[in-house]
């Protein structure tokens, strides 16, 4: 199974103002004034028929400034180490990068969303509308994270970017 | 940018019920009897550390199954025809899969999991804890999806399925 090998292609760009990896919020969450832009390739502007109708869209992208694997990281929002998979922390597998944005609204191939903590030109892989009816969860439990309160996690979060 | 070829390597593979594609529930809310087993490849064993914590987690997995793209597709939710991005449906440019699933128990590098919607033997490529601080989300607006009533999108989603 390790043998097979997977072969994406980039769907378009992200832009955002964030440059720089080590003042890039790191989620969604604490990018709340962070607008950007998603560049659709125009050869699949057709796909994104309808997509206007969704508040919040799922990004899925290729993190490519990452060069190396751990397996076990102290995350941002935390000061212990952790397994990658119990985190959202670059460094993984297959460095495949998820946020959950704001969708602003569509200028033909070109979507404005906002809670971008995406460095600026990311690859992008797929985009997803998100459903209340699918994901809309209110989880009991957020392992090691339910331990952070609410204004450290933000402050970790935000990292150095100031709005 | 198109040029750019982005090679992943599957983490694992997904274990479920589900042999037919035809007969298998499009979204984990529709497959909320479903159980099934994620097991990691055990050199990735390390990333698992503290996962146990989170009751959902992401799975993104390879829709191996899945050979040809179609921008405009009318989702198994719905009778109209709709951009590929609008939707969740398979036949994406980049076909990655994404599912939210309970996360019941682990036993080493087996995760046993609920509400699986994924084909049996499918390649893993990640996994992302879910927290309600990123993605807790009430989405006011789902696009196409808000003017399917709830019992039509139950018997759809669930499609051949039966508990």
């Amino acid at each position: 199974m390790n043998k097979m090998i997977i072969d994406y292609r980039p769907i378009g760009i992200i832009h955002s103002t964030h440059t720089n990896p080590e003042k890039t919020p790191i989620q969604p969450v604490y990018a709340r004034d962070c607008v950007g832009k998603v560049e659709i390739d125009i050869q699949y502007l057709p796909g994104l028929k309808d997509i206007d109708g969704f508040s919040y869209i799922y990004l899925l992208y290729h993190l490519h400034r990452v060069h190396s694997v751990k397996l076990t990281v102290v995350p941002f929002l935390d000061t212990v180490e952790r397994g990658v998979f119990a985190t959202r922390a670059p460094s993984r597998p297959n460095p495949i990068g998820l946020s959950l944005v704001e969708l602003l609204r569509r200028e033909d191939n070109i979507l404005h969303v906002r809670g971008v903590d995406i460095l600026d030109g990311t690859p992008l892989l797929d985009i997803k509308p998100y459903s209340s009816r699918f994901e809309g969860i209110e989880s009991k439990r957020n392992g090691w994270q339910d331990a952070i309160d609410q204004s450290t996690a933000e402050e970790r979060g935000r990292r150095k970017f100031k709005s």
